[in-house]
């Protein structure tokens, strides 16, 4: 029986120690996929000098540009843009507005140029008035609709195959993924856990303005179309603390969007991983960064290698892009 | 082999069913004990017509009154005052608010006829200044030499018995469990994860507003004195959608401020739970309900059994009532 036992730990050890030795198989070999075997094996192998017991793992990843492309512009916003539309004709006095008039003829076009004050009264105008599992609802079937204008494919069929493997791997080393986005929170969460294999409970994200009220003694919260906390640059270290209660141990990004949760993250002491996917890649994906209007990438380019961040070259670090 | 991994199994599953047969020890055999048993086997029970995913099994908690002591008054509030009466020293101006100088001078007496607003400013005056972290150390440590007035034991060593067994039962069927508390989310979790097994990311609270400021380079939040969101009533309701974006299928309280997250709970549909701790036993804890300002349970408990919550009768259903 001893035997026995000592075969079937022998066999699963073997098949474990397989199953370990090829992760990342999207990650070409090179300093960024190195750089994040390195930080995994070094704060998980027991007897490591960086070594962090299972319940302090926390690795925090952006959304938009990060795990799936952003280009031309946020996949929200092409879900403000056909709600606007079809809700329109419900809708006679949004032709007032001279901005929701634009983006009803002209669609995206018509959003060129708005503050993000005028954003915000998009949201509020399409956003609102309904619970928030109605809310996740009408995005689930959107996305089975709707199309990105380049790639012709669902958008969450543009998830980064690399960059899910870096969850699954997170994830089979005892890490807890969390989504910290700019996007809605219950936006990201109407496809986070199908797409991505990460909870509603994981997903940080802005936050719309919810009302409770008792419809005939019925528990209810309504979305009143107001957006409550904005998710990104500090806001997104101040959510993470908040919500999460501890510094993360490694915190993924790609724009000056996420400097301060780099920053937050790395800066905790301890060994700490910051990376910042690069979008060099104009033949597979986009080539974009400090002029870009969408997903700027800047100050945080500038600061990177002084913070210790591992840069990822889309274009040389991923032998794949899309799921 | 086959007989051999037979026997492993069986031996596997008897050694469950030992263990599983005598869950919450510290309850009297009666309604309420049977009733949580009864909820927890029917979402639990492959093949049952309310078994539910591991995923979607998710425990909300009420923390004071529900898991530990919170009369003559909420433990903060003692800490409030300690803090006050420590820190006035350094703040003379403090003698000219006539509310302050009560409270360091007469300690909780000085606290008596507070509005919300006068609480609001005293938490301000002793709660802010400072990163999460350092206010979390000062928690941990003044719970190591603060003495609870009846008891004369540290308050953490005033928590339930068989509500932690309840957490532990829970657990070991797969719940995640949540603490939902009107009290501050960083103050509960200087000892949640200790006392309660609660991992600071499954505790929700009051908030603290913070404040993100990079000091020489360095990311640093701070906790800037003031009150962003109080977790009470319909704010548990609100704070559980925004922070775990699922309705829980159990909810455990004791007063009129978890009323709506009670009924958010149980008016899901599906199999659920909803648990009132009643209290009742003024030789081993204290008997309070409809007329008590701190823990006040009147319109809960007149509702009670038109929602179908389990009520908890702490003299008779608790063989045990602290740790």
């Amino acid at each position: 029986m001893k035997t026995l036992f000592a075969v079937i730990v022998w066999t699963f050890c073997a098949f474990s120690a397989v199953a370990q030795s090829t992760p990342l198989p999207s990650w070409n070999d090179g300093a960024a996929k190195r750089a994040i075997i390195a930080f995994v094996e070094a704060v998980t192998t027991p007897g490591s000098p960086d070594f962090v017991a299972t319940s302090e793992r926390i690795a925090t990843f952006d959304n938009d540009g990060a795990l799936w492309v952003e280009q031309p512009i946020y996949t929200q916003a092409f879900f403000i843009v056909d709600r606007m539309k079809a809700l329109a004709p419900a809708n006679p006095q949004w032709r007032d507005n001279p901005l929701f008039a634009a983006v009803i003829d002209k669609g995206l076009a018509g959003l060129s140029g708005a503050s993000e004050h005028d954003l915000a009264a998009l949201v509020g105008a399409t956003h609102g008035g309904m619970t928030p599992a109605e809310f996740r609802a009408i995005v689930a079937e959107w996305l089975k609709s709707a199309r990105h204008p380049r790639f012709q494919k669902q958008f969450d069929q543009l998830v980064y195959q690399p960059m899910l493997e870096v969850l699954d791997y997170f994830r089979a080393n005892g890490f807890k993924t969390y989504i910290v986005s700019g996007g809605g929170v219950e936006f990201v969460r109407a496809f986070a856990e199908r797409v991505y294999g990460i909870p509603p409970e994981q997903v940080i994200g802005s936050r719309a303005k919810l009302k409770f009220e008792s419809r005939d003694g019925r528990a209810t919260l309504v979305r009143d179309g107001s957006i409550e906390f904005i998710d990104d640059k500090a806001g997104k270290v101040v959510a993470i603390e908040q919500i999460i209660g501890r510094r993360p141990l490694a915190a993924f990004g790609n724009s000056d969007g996420d400097f301060e949760m780099l920053q937050w993250t790395t800066q905790a002491g301890g060994r700490r991983l910051g990376v910042i996917v690069h979008h060099t890649d104009d033949v597979r994906e986009y080539a974009y960064d400090r002029s870009s209007s969408v997903g700027r990438l800047n100050r945080a380019l500038d600061q990177a290698h002084a913070e210790g961040w591992t840069l990822v070259n889309m274009k040389s670090d991923w032998n794949a892009i899309f799921r």
